[in-house]
């Protein structure tokens, strides 16, 4: 049995969190972030590695829109991982990761990532268990190489979507005309493979907790939103950065 | 006391080697090697990577030029690793190394390697011990990734020449006129500290020893040169490769 269980998890915030109210404080955290950000970029002495995973819908374009897009754009990235080309699938499934990790002063995102190698792959069988837990042996090798070699911190995201929550998103993609470019019938496929999922991330959780995930109540945007920026707020502040003086 | 004491070594063929026999040898294993070069690319399941390394005039550059330059240009890539530039240094040790890990079907090969990163460094103190170590287990690691999960064979040689030997070649290269582009004063410098380097590579003969080291004696080339083809021959033959068949 796994330590986390995630249908035991809320979707959504807690009763006593007020939309507004959240909302309100969210904007702050967001100018904090600016400030820290740039104190990022101008002592260049850490990295940060900010990983996003979740169902299809569970609002991960729209978490790095929200949250990232409203800081200085030099000195973020942001790498969204789709299916592997022919150039990559001849490299080891953690090169085209590396190449994009982020160098000292920058704020890394991943749009899905190396997990993805022992989450979709598990779920269609493309990777027996054994592959998936040598998969994961690497991971935390390579997570560990970035921390210790380069003072990466990494800060892992499940956004954490209820199943019926994702149907009504999946909906509003048909009929929305704005949405409808995002619209995949094989992510009605992926969401009926729900409970495949949910145990893979389950046991990704658990094996590969040295860099810790946080599990995101996801159903309401703002409340997501909220939790991502004072995360990664808290993790900037921890790092006792200054700015460089002068250059003599 | 470490378990390779390379004083200990001998630097030159026995002597029961001939040196024209040993010629005869290795045109006959270049030969071979072009088929199986050819077989492994064809087949594309193995990359294989070729770590060089060795003290100023130990031969590198005459190995790549004399060993792998006989090879099908197509399937042969040479990266040659310099002091890290100010966008490298921005990301930990192993970034640009795996950037240049073998695809599959390929064969890389290291001139110097992510093994300077322990070796020069440590000679002059810009990294300590604790350090070293900390990264030794991250090459490991890093070796294991490349091994376990794309189908790698590492290869790496130590071209063991002896300090006399050395002496005669550096000073070999200020007398001629085609070796004068080679002349670096830097190079007798760094040769005074030999008895330190002699250290630090044992430590990582001992301590990064899973994928192993070949040590090669190599103040004559031609030896040296056998070495190194026979030791690629026999690795590519134990790969059990075969021509794939007509796709249908």
């Amino acid at each position: 049995m796994p330590s986390i269980e995630l249908k035991k998890i809320s979707t959504r915030a807690p009763k006593d969190f007020d939309k507004n109210e959240t909302k309100e404080k969210l904007d702050k955290i967001l100018l904090e972030l600016d400030d820290l950000q740039n104190l990022l970029y101008a002592e260049s002495k850490h990295a940060v590695l900010v990983v996003i995973q979740g169902m299809d819908a569970s609002g991960k374009d729209g978490t790095i829109r929200n949250v990232f897009g409203k800081l200085n754009p030099q000195g973020v990235l942001v790498h969204s991982f789709k299916a592997p080309t022919a150039e990559e699938l001849s490299h080891d499934f953690l090169w085209r990761v590396h190449a994009n990790a982020p160098a000292k002063g920058m704020i890394q995102i991943f749009n899905r990532s190396h997990y993805e190698d022992i989450l979709i792959t598990r779920v269609h069988k493309w990777c027996d268990d054994k592959t998936a837990r040598k998969r994961m042996g690497a991971i935390n090798d390579f997570e560990e190489l970035l921390t210790a070699h380069n003072n990466t911190k990494i800060l892992k995201f499940y956004l954490h979507v209820s199943p019926e929550e994702q149907q009504a998103r999946l909906q509003e993609r048909i009929k929305d005309p704005k949405k409808q470019w995002k619209y995949n019938e094989n992510d009605f496929k992926e969401a009926a493979l729900w409970d495949d999922y949910m145990n893979m991330y389950e046991d990704c959780f658990e094996i590969c907790s040295k860099q810790p995930w946080t599990i995101v109540p996801a159903d309401q945007n703002w409340y997501k939103e909220y939790i991502v920026a004072t995360t990664l707020r808290d993790t900037l502040k921890s790092l006792d950065m200054q700015y460089p003086g002068l250059k003599r």
